[in-house]
């Protein structure tokens, strides 16, 4: 049995908040060692102060990215998908601009894995128990409608389970051997927490399996690098690319 | 507070199995009105009888490939990336050797959400109480590590929550506006219920506001179609598509 708590009573976070105080008071009571507590990113950028200045969002969106990987022009503006510096693929390379006043808007944490290690320090601390931390930021997906959420922070927690060697319940090797459980932690907390709850955190309880004893190699684990991956360029922008690559073949001389 | 329950105790499936009956076996006694059934295809697909002789195993991933997105060989093999005819774009077009005796495979339902209905319908008829059902899969995701499950069949539950509209805590409207329920429902489901565990069965109490009485449009809904898509084609197909194109540009009649 697992369940997923929310609580309530989190108000608005802001700059320089002791988010692992206020944390810990909402959960006060309640968590448990063995525990794994996910929080949205939103609030812990908030108190870190990653709220900055941005009369232009696009030039802020430019400042975040590493690779731009597709854009797309639409009626509203452009909407462009792009690799961040945390390695993260997702669209506006994580700025957000919702949850802010006019003229500014909020960045992604500058090291979510390291935010999750001092939160679960901060637990440890505080309430003397062992618990997982993961952050968690909203993305869309090729292929899919609508978003989820995914784990761009983790410390405390095996972020993928890797069941290779493991066999089914016939005993045949599991070709489907490695279980991103964080991820998948991160999309049952939002079934919770929700976006318009005013729910940030949410508390898991039943999978003390995939905690350890190390803060590990956090969220980041879970990036697969361009290198690997058979889709780090939109269609349309790998086309174009081939295209022009073609086109100069004309320039060369011909045998 | 989310509950996620699995039930152990179901067996292997045949062909023929009255899946109906022995998923309420199961859960008999457990499960309310208002609970989410989830269930893995595999199971489901077993029931249905869709383990198919196949010598080559190739050829039954071609035979249920609608349109190729991306392949890469590795020293094993091929990985193919694929449509397959339920829209879904997954590796090997969902076409599973790994729960079968040599020289068959496992092929995906032929109707998932069909299966949903008729599974939301006998437990309605057994026990008198309306649930949803969604059947589950696993995919690998681009820019991510580690495969998730994902919702490829659903009847009775609205597959994604739209929260345009709605507004944040601070009043601003939402930017991030269609959770993909049922999606974040599946993988959390395969929280509980494991590759490993003979758990293929898990129950969600908690959200009885992503119930609907009709059994909706299914998962169909959760699938984008290629034309709304910025990731319709591998990177290195799609270059190479634009490649040959802008060589054929060579043949053009000069101006």
């Amino acid at each position: 049995m697992l369940s997923i708590w929310a609580p309530d009573g989190i108000g608005e976070i802001r700059e320089g908040a002791d988010l692992t105080g206020i944390v810990a008071d909402a959960v006060r009571g309640y968590i448990e060692d063995g525990d794994i507590l996910l929080i949205t990113s939103k609030i812990v950028s908030k108190a870190e102060g990653r709220r900055i200045a941005a009369a232009d969002r696009e030039q802020a969106i430019t400042d975040e990215t590493v690779r731009v990987v597709a854009s797309r022009e639409h009626p509203n503006g452009v909407t462009r998908i792009v690799e961040n510096r945390l390695g993260l693929v997702m669209a506006a390379a994580g700025v957000d601009s919702s949850n802010t006043p006019d003229g500014t808007v909020l960045l992604l944490p500058v090291d979510p894995d390291a935010s999750a290690r001092v939160l679960r320090e901060g637990l440890r601390a505080r309430f003397g128990i062992s618990v997982a931390v993961v952050i968690t930021d909203t993305v869309g997906r090729p292929w899919r409608e609508g978003q989820t959420d995914i784990a761009i922070g983790a410390a405390g927690i095996r972020v993928v389970d890797d069941l290779r060697g493991q066999t089914d319940a016939s005993g045949r090797p599991l070709t489907v051997t490695v279980a991103a459980v964080a991820d998948e932690l991160a999309g049952a907390a939002d079934l919770v927490k929700g976006k318009a709850s005013g729910r940030p955190v949410a508390v898991v309880r039943g999978l003390p399996h995939l905690l350890t004893e190390e803060d590990g190699p956090g969220a980041r684990a879970l990036v697969r690098g361009p290198e690997k991956d058979m889709f780090r360029l939109g269609s349309d922008e790998a086309y174009a690319a081939g295209f022009e690559a073609g086109r100069a073949a004309r320039t060369e001389p011909r045998a």
